[in-house]
């Protein structure tokens, strides 16, 4: 099974948890909504990448980390969207959350997709319980507070931010947990895969940072242009275009080389340059090819 | 040392971690705010108690887990109150947080909270590996959908629900976590402890809405007659108050009567009874004796 059918399984039957006996339907139908059709799917792609590389003598583990890693991606996306926040009109090419179901389920969903990712994981250590706690620990310390994507977001209501901290907890954080869970969930060492994900998120900013200022919005499927609007700092705006996608394929390298020694580092390394290749929007994907 | 002391240290360790080094200061505040100073603390004194009676073999997963209850309970707060919910302005005789800090530190103040919860429990489980899982289990299904604390919150927002069903899911879900959770930190089969749970849930629920009746503002620390005030389901204004106290008091001795065989049940049974008659008001406490 190739790894989008197995993410998009894993996904799903996360939610039809979520739509189990009991549950207020309208709640569960904003769920689905957060999370399907699918997005990129991007870090949940890499955790099974890693895994793989790693051996993956526990599929249905790897498959609840990489999920459980997307949830927890959607809710972020959720809250963002608020009115308090970015007030976004759409997301993912179709009106945001809140606009769709009202700002209360909106708030309970981002809370639901949060708690279900720690759901899903405990149901799927039972076939390898040790490799729970490591999993949990990289999972929720990547999210949370200190240094987690709720830490990088909390970053916004601060008089005084460093930049490249911001980004490294509001986007690096969840990319560092994708290859640290998806070495745990093999049974490997989570640690020494932290600096791929490092690498990976930031090239991730930048490329978001060019999408932001040269794609159009039917491409992105949400508006383009807000860096500037919000006056957010953008590598575009610091180092000009052509200065941006050096840096990106700069870190790209950076990334490849940054794969501990594994079983299928080769195959690893390749996948990485494809992946960071693909986050280029598609006219300067062209221009470059 | 007594069960408030360890509680008390949990949350304050548990925050601690959250304030650690990079984190942005305000959303450390506010979760530190949303948890202190303390209110009644009953779900994690009911977990300790619990745990106490199945041997307490592991006081320090015993202490996470109900200190991870109460960061639920305090997320689940946070996000009650927002403007799109209840827009309450006081909560624990002081401004709500998102009085106090703003809306965006609100919201990410309950993310963090629930993801801290997961974070601690984490941490504690070093000590016992094999315990994590059940215990992730019960707090996570407790709390999340399709029939815990949030899936209880979104009833609010269809055209129907069922009263029991919601209150049983709204208030009584975090009830069994904290009575299953106790059982499970300290080794035991936690499935057995739920009735337990729901029946003190129960209790809470009908308390909860004699104090909203008859306490003033200043006993009960944020306003009172919400319940009338928002058309909300009421045992007062369902059995009028004699009737409430008559439900409580049933619902106290089946609670008392749930405890499964274990080596301190019987002192469980006075701290059952004697948290239940602490939920009345002052007034009607004095009454009463």
């Amino acid at each position: 099974m190739d790894a989008v059918t197995r993410i998009e399984r894993s996904l799903d039957a996360a939610i039809a948890l979520a739509e189990g006996p009991g549950s207020p339907p309208r709640l569960a139908a904003a769920m689905r909504y957060a999370v399907f059709p699918r997005g990129a799917r991007i870090r949940p792609r890499l955790c099974l990448a890693v895994a793989g590389a790693c051996g993956d003598d526990r599929p249905g583990l790897a498959e609840s980390a990489g999920a459980a890693i997307e949830l927890l991606h959607c809710a972020s996306l959720v809250h963002d969207d608020l009115p308090c926040f970015d007030d976004a009109a759409t997301r993912r090419g179709k009106p945001s959350l809140h606009r769709a179901f009202g700002e209360p389920l909106a708030v309970l969903a981002g809370d639901a997709l949060i708690v279900l990712a720690f759901q899903i994981m405990a149901r799927a250590a039972t076939e390898a319980p040790g490799r729970l706690g490591p999993l949990m620990l990289t999972i929720g310390d990547s999210v949370g507070m200190p240094v987690g994507i709720v830490a990088g977001q909390g970053w916004e209501s601060e008089p005084r931010c460093d930049l490249a901290e911001y980004q490294r907890q509001k986007t690096g954080s969840l990319f560092a947990a994708a290859t640290a869970a998806g070495a745990a969930a093999a049974g490997a060492e989570p640690g020494a895969w932290r600096l791929l994900g490092d690498r990976l998120g930031e090239a991730y900013q930048v490329a978001d940072d060019i999408r932001d200022a040269v794609s159009d919005e039917a491409e992105l499927g949400k508006p383009i242009g807000q860096d500037a609007a919000h006056h957010r700092p953008s590598a575009v705006l610091q180092l000009g275009l052509p200065g941006a996608i050096a840096r990106l394929e700069g870190l790209a390298a950076d990334a490849a080389a940054a794969i501990p020694p594994c079983p299928g580092a080769e195959a690893l390394r390749a996948v990485i340059l494809l992946e960071t290749r693909r986050l280029l929007p598609r006219s300067l994907a062209v221009q470059a090819a």
